[in-house]
């Protein structure tokens, strides 16, 4: 790592930009693999992934995903993060216009109930299937996706708590009311996806209930 | 069918004894396979399932376990009825010795959390694991784990109601309380498996919420 990155003269700029050009291919391939490894865990689930499967899809080297990645549970691993990423895209970052509190859980709900409806992968709710999956199968892919979990769950419950603090509901138990929206979204996306068309309108009407006005 | 099912003489006795020492075989022989492929199951998912596999780990050969099946569905199908069972036997069973309304609720959601605390099956909870790989794949077996989601609910909803005109709950909705219970549960099945011993509590708790005295 002592090599500098950028010198005078044509011939090494050129040798720089080939480096660079490498690395940046190697950024999007890897984007480009976890991506399909995110959409195919979201159906078959993350032990449906393995390398050469999706180096066939992709029209790629097995070799060459192989150097990427090296193992299946660090593709594993990178498919949970692309997940996470496009969650925080498509859910987090936009309710954060909304005023903290009632109205930003509010907001993270039409989100998340957007997110549900046009699932982002192919097979729904990548945290829905994954989750129930490797909560029983302990290493570094359950760690990454109860990180997520974890990270998604303190998210709310720093909002239920912003909204008690600002008197837009009644004193609550900021966890526990957090891992009960949690839960409810989690099987609303699942009876979304047998077909109850009044899902999300349990998810609006469970959030009122849990928002009570303080007495 | 129009065989003589008995018929007065040793010689027919003793076929008729051949006869349903097969079909008794048969019985257990399924109820043997049922099992084990409920077990893997729980752990690697329903499509983790195969004829061959199942066989293999019996002891059994792959063209008996095809002639008792016939084809891979069937056998998804047939660990799902084993699962419904051992669940009823479980949980709504003992439970129906309590009075109906709020008191049959805590029974159910008592044995509930004895039924995640020690799984019947390796892998946890068979129906979080499976329902939420499965409600993107139409099909006999997503009918089959659906018909058990909804006979759940509507056993729930149907306590609810009762508890709501025995007068231990304020007025509710009976559907919406018991979509948020089972969500509950579900997701208080994964908390425990990844090491939330909290989770129980929060079970009680969350029930003891929904069932608010009338006013």
């Amino acid at each position: 790592m002592n090599e500098p990155v950028q010198r005078v003269g044509t011939g090494t700029r050129a040798a720089t930009r080939v480096r660079d050009g490498r690395l940046l291919r190697g950024v999007r391939s890897r984007q480009v693999v976890a991506r399909r490894a995110a959409d195919v865990a979201s159906v078959e689930g993350l032990n449906g992934l393995s390398i050469g499967r999706l180096a066939a899809d992709l029209g790629l080297s097995k070799s060459g995903v192989q150097t990427l990645f090296g193992t299946k549970e660090r593709l594993q691993v990178a498919a949970v993060e692309f997940a996470q990423q496009a969650f925080v895209e498509a859910v987090v970052r936009p309710a954060s216009a909304a005023e903290p509190g009632a109205a930003r859980l509010r907001s993270l709900v039409e989100h998340w109930i957007a997110y549900a409806e046009t699932p982002l992968f192919p097979g729904g709710c990548f945290w829905a299937a994954n989750l129930a999956d490797f909560d029983s199968r302990p290493g570094v892919v359950r760690d990454a996706l109860a990180a997520h979990h974890r990270d998604w769950l303190g998210l709310l419950a720093g909002e239920f708590r912003e909204a008690a603090r600002a008197g837009e509901t009644a004193p609550l138990n900021a966890e526990l009311t957090a891992f009960q929206l949690d839960a409810v979204l989690t099987a609303a996306n699942i009876a979304l996806r047998m077909g109850d068309t009044d899902a999300p309108a349990k998810v609006r009407q469970v959030l009122t209930e849990l928002l009570t006005p303080p007495a």
